[in-house]
Parts: structure tokens; C-alpha cells; sequence
């Protein structure tokens, strides 16, 4: 099981030493566009932006660009961009989900409070705007602004539906497609923009990378319950505690006994929640094989996401991409 | 002093009046494009956006390209682009003031939640960038893109300063620029762009909105404190609960007696307030004239703003905008 893990590690490790160069440019250029003559801005926004991550989403745009052949340096900016709008919504995120901590750390809302961390966010999502036009590109401006629009749609259905847990599979996908897949798509697909390829190859890396987001939240989603995430150390319950609906929510929901939906209820729908009942809840899960069907249904999505990429010939990028699926699912174990 | 303030009101009739069906079709477009499945988000918006609100941007924006001779239909997307800009805005502010009225209406972040008022504000920030994107003006996404990230630094630097009683006037005015006087730059300079005109034009576009919008919001810092206003009904003292650091602040500390200082900065600074601070407050602003003074400096702007109407030919537009400069001054009487 530690293996899987390891060889998703691994994965990352070689898309992130492939595009080395363009990343460092990339993470340059953040840094430099973060800059503001009101001090505050840049101090928040490195906290968040500088301060680690795995830069991901960005990573994917850059090895997209290479992959369909792309020799400039464009790609840099719009990684950049993709970056700075993913930032913009974990600023607002975490003060919506009321966030103490970001990545072990604390989060920005905690240590700068609400009030910046809204505006800062607002700043760095102007900011990715200016970035895209001085690029020129509006077929990346058009991809880049709508994926904006679905992520703040998908974000506020999961508000909706939060705490209630009559929510159906159909809304939970339709929340993760918006908040975490429509990003990846427009990451990967810009690649295929950039190198200025045939509408199929554009299509082919949206594919891949919604896949790919899909995937990669579900297996978020089944993590944030994973007793053996607890004995690596790190935290789990964010979710439960909350009463965030997510698939091992819903399909121990769904699975369970009468008595187990009125734990479900007292738990997720009033959140009176007693220091046991993490345990209960990841015991039920277990139960019902609720964490393992997560990761199943998000390794559908990493074949998906495999199989979107077919159509590209053999190269060093193609088959970090490949491996980057494995990565995203190999998490879970 | 009733006169000049129904002198302003006739101005916004009579510019209203005069691009009615640009306007109305602005009002349409903005209605249509704020929807999504996600209902909330209409709901949300609806209360902000479709309540009222005199849509002083949008009409600058509309006029602007009139009076530049446009005749097609791109400057009504514009307007509403410049609307939803402005609207998401003013959600997000209302979060960061914990206001509690807008409008005189419950404020969105009072009836629906903090949570959904920032990522609505969200949508709609997306939702104007891929309505300009529709356009396809790289020039106009230029121009709104460095506006947004500008108004954005504006808000940030006001709560930095928030509470300072050693706040300089030129930081105050960095304040004001930065939250209003850019997007009515931004608003009337694309109405120009819109209109294919030369460089100088869209200059003096552009120096007539910023110059406008540091007057309005001069006055709008005025009125906070107006005896006038309370007499007719409305809410004052707003900046003043919240120590937010406006010209008449900073003009009656600046030009207050030791013993007034320290009544300034027990309000302010520490929000110590009483009851009757308030008037005490308004006195201390008569004594020195600060309400007076920063309602002077409001019309050097205004000032500024029809001076820079000046190279344009005489017409019912030009009227109509160089009116519209006595309408955010004479407000204040």
C-alpha cells in the first residue's frame, strides 16, 4: 500500500523535474506579479502563493503545452494565471469554510483575518485577468473566465447542499466538477491552445484534465476519513466536522441501516457532534465499503483521463501526465 | 440649498432620459446573464443587482460612447460588465464592513449569509470578464482587468489605514482612487474604445471618470456626517461606527485641539464610542469646517472632470455628463 503512494510520489517528482525550468519561471513570475505598492498584499499572498503547495494545476498546463509541442514561453504567464485564480478561490475558501489551517499551516484567513483575505483573493483574481490580456489570447480568456464562473457556481451548490443529506450523487459530482474540475480542464486545455493545435487535441486535454480533477477530489473527499491518512499523522474530519456532504458521506448514508441515518442526521444535518463520533463515522464507512467505492469511482475517472490521452504520440510528457492519474489516486492508499 | 441638490437630481433624470433604451437593454443584459442552474446565485444577485441603485456606471459608460459618436450595440454588454464589476464589489465590501444595509434594504450578507455574498460576488466578477471576452476588445479587457486589480489594492489600503487617526490625505485620496475613481475611469474610458476614438480621447475619458469619482466619493464621505441628511431621513454615522478614516476626519483631527484629538482617537482609533459621540462628532466637524472643506475639494474634481470635457464637441451627451458633475456635488447641500 505504502508503494502505490510512493510511485504516485514519484509521479509528481517527474512532471515537476520535466518542466523544472518552466516551473521555476513560472513560480518567478508569481511571485513578481504578486508585488503591490499596498504592503499587505504581497505579505498575504505569499503566505498562500509562495509558501509551498504543489503547484499542480500548474504544472499540467505546462507539461499540456509541451506535450502538443509547444516551444515558447507563453506558458509560463498562463501557469501563472491558472495559479493565481486557484489561490484566489482557497483565499475565499477557507473564509467560507472558516479554515484554520491551509496545508498544515495556518491559514491566511486565521493569521490575516477574513476581511484581507476576501480583497487579496479579489486582487489576485484581477491580477490573473491582466496577466491573460497581456498575453492576448481570447480563446484563453474565454476558457480561463468561464472555468471562473463554474468554480463560484460549484462552490456555492456545495453551500447549498451542505448539511443536508437527501443530496443525490448527481449534485455532489455536479459540486466537484465545479469547484475542482472545471480548473484542471482549463489548465490543460490552455496547453493545447497555446501550441496553437487542431480543436480535437483541445478537447482530448480538457477531457483528460476533468477527468483528472474528478479523480483527484474524490480521492481529497475519501482521504479526509482515511484511518491510515491518521496514522501518517496528518489530519482528518475536516469535512465531517463541517457536515460537508461527500460521496463516503452519502453512500454510507445510502448503504446504511435506519439507526445509522439518524447518526448520519444528528452528525452531519445538526452537526451535535460528540468527540467519538469520527471513529463511528469512519467505522460505518468501512462497514459499507464507503472510502474503497470512492477511490473505485475516482479510478474510473483516472481511466477516463488515461484514455484522453491516446491520441498524443509517446513522449516523456505524455507519459508524466499518464503517471500524474496515478499519483492523484494513489493517495488514497 | 434644497435647489442644488434637485439641480443634481434633474441631471441623473435627464442622463437616465437620454440613453433610456440603451439603458433598459443594459438592465435586460444584466438580468439574463446573471442567471445559472445554481439558484442562489440569481436570488442572491437579484437582491443586489435588480433592487434599484441609481447604475451611475453603467449610464457613464453608455453616455460616454454617445458622445463619442458610437452607434452600435457593444457598449450595452460594457455597461453591464461595468455593473457586475461594480456589484461584485459591493457584496464583497459589505462582507469586509459587516454592513448590515445597503440601500436602505437589508444588505445580501445580512439575509442570505456572509458565505454566499463572497463567492456570488465571485460569479459575478467571472461572469463580467466572459461577457467582455464575448466583445473580444483586448483594450477593454485591459482597461476593466487593471481597474478591478486597482479598486481591489484601493479596499485593502483602507483597512490598513482603518482606525489610524495619522492617516495623510494622501493616503486617504490613494483610498478613494483606488475604490471608486478607477472604475468610473474604467467606465468612461471604454465607452471611447468602444468607439474606435483616438488615444487623447480616451484620455480625456478617462481623466473626466476618475476625476468624477474622486468627487463623488468626496461628497459620499461628506454625507456621512450631514445634519442635512439626517434631517431628511437617512442613515449617517456609518464610517464613523466603523473608524473608517475619510477627508472630514482627517481635516477635523488635523485642524482639532489636543483635548478633540483625544476624543478622536477614543472613537476611531479605539471605537469607544457613545451614544452621543455621533453628534459630538458633527459639532467638532461644523467648529473646524471639514464637512465644508472636503465638499470644496469635491468640486476642484468636478472642476477638473468639465474641464476635461471640454475638446468634445457641444451635444445633448456632453450636456448630460457635465451635468452629472453637479449631481455628485450637489448631493452634499
Amino acid at each position: 500500500m505504502m508503494e502505490a503512494a510512493s510511485r504516485g510520489e514519484d509521479a509528481l517528482t517527474a512532471l515537476t523535474a520535466l518542466v523544472r525550468d518552466d516551473l521555476e519561471a513560472c513560480n518567478r513570475l508569481i511571485v513578481e506579479k504578486m508585488q503591490s505598492p499596498v504592503a499587505l498584499i504581497p505579505q498575504l499572498a505569499a503566505h498562500i502563493v509562495a509558501a509551498g503547495g504543489k503547484r499542480l494545476r500548474p504544472l499540467l498546463t505546462l507539461a499540456a503545452a509541451r506535450l502538443c509541442g509547444y516551444r515558447g514561453p507563453r506558458h509560463v504567464a498562463l501557469a501563472a494565471c491558472v495559479e493565481f485564480i486557484h489561490t484566489a478561490t482557497l483565499l475565499h475558501d477557507d473564509v467560507v469554510d472558516e479554515s484554520a489551517l491551509r496545508r498544515g499551516q495556518a491559514s491566511a484567513n486565521a493569521l490575516f483575518g477574513n476581511k484581507p483575505s476576501v480583497l487579496v483573493g479579489d486582487f489576485l483574481f484581477a491580477r490573473a485577468f491582466e496577466l491573460m490580456v497581456q498575453d492576448g489570447s481570447l480563446t484563453v480568456l474565454a476558457i480561463l473566465s468561464a472555468a471562473s464562473a463554474t468554480i463560484a457556481e460549484g462552490e456555492v451548490l456545495q453551500l447549498v447542499i451542505q448539511n443536508d443529506t437527501t443530496t443525490t450523487e448527481a449534485q455532489y459530482l455536479q459540486v466537484i466538477e465545479g469547484k475542482t474540475a472545471a480548473l484542471f480542464a482549463a489548465a490543460t486545455r490552455i496547453g493545447a491552445v497555446v501550441a496553437d493545435r487542431a480543436v480535437a487535441e483541445e478537447a482530448a486535454l480538457d477531457t483528460y484534465g476533468r477527468a483528472l480533477g474528478t479523480a483527484f477530489q474524490l480521492v481529497d473527499d475519501a482521504l479526509d476519513y482515511s484511518a491510515a491518512q491518521e496514522q501518517l499523522g496528518k489530519t482528518v474530519g475536516d469535512d465531517f466536522r463541517e457536515g460537508k456532504i461527500t460521496l463516503p458521506v452519502l453512500l454510507a448514508f445510502e448503504r446504511g441501516t435506519e439507526a445509522e441515518r439518524v447518526f448520519w442526521r444528528r452528525t452531519i444535518e445538526d452537526r451535535a457532534q460528540q468527540p467519538e463520533d469520527l471513529a463511528e463515522a469512519q467505522r460505518l464507512m468501512e462497514r459499507h465499503g464507503a472510502l474503497r467505492d470512492t477511490v473505485e469511482r475516482a479510478r474510473v475517472y483516472g481511466d477516463q483521463a488515461l484514455a484522453a490521452l491516446a491520441g498524443f504520440p509517446e513522449s516523456a510528457e505524455k507519459r508524466a501526465l499518464a503517471d500524474i492519474v496515478e499519483f492523484c489516486i494513489a493517495r488514497a492508499r
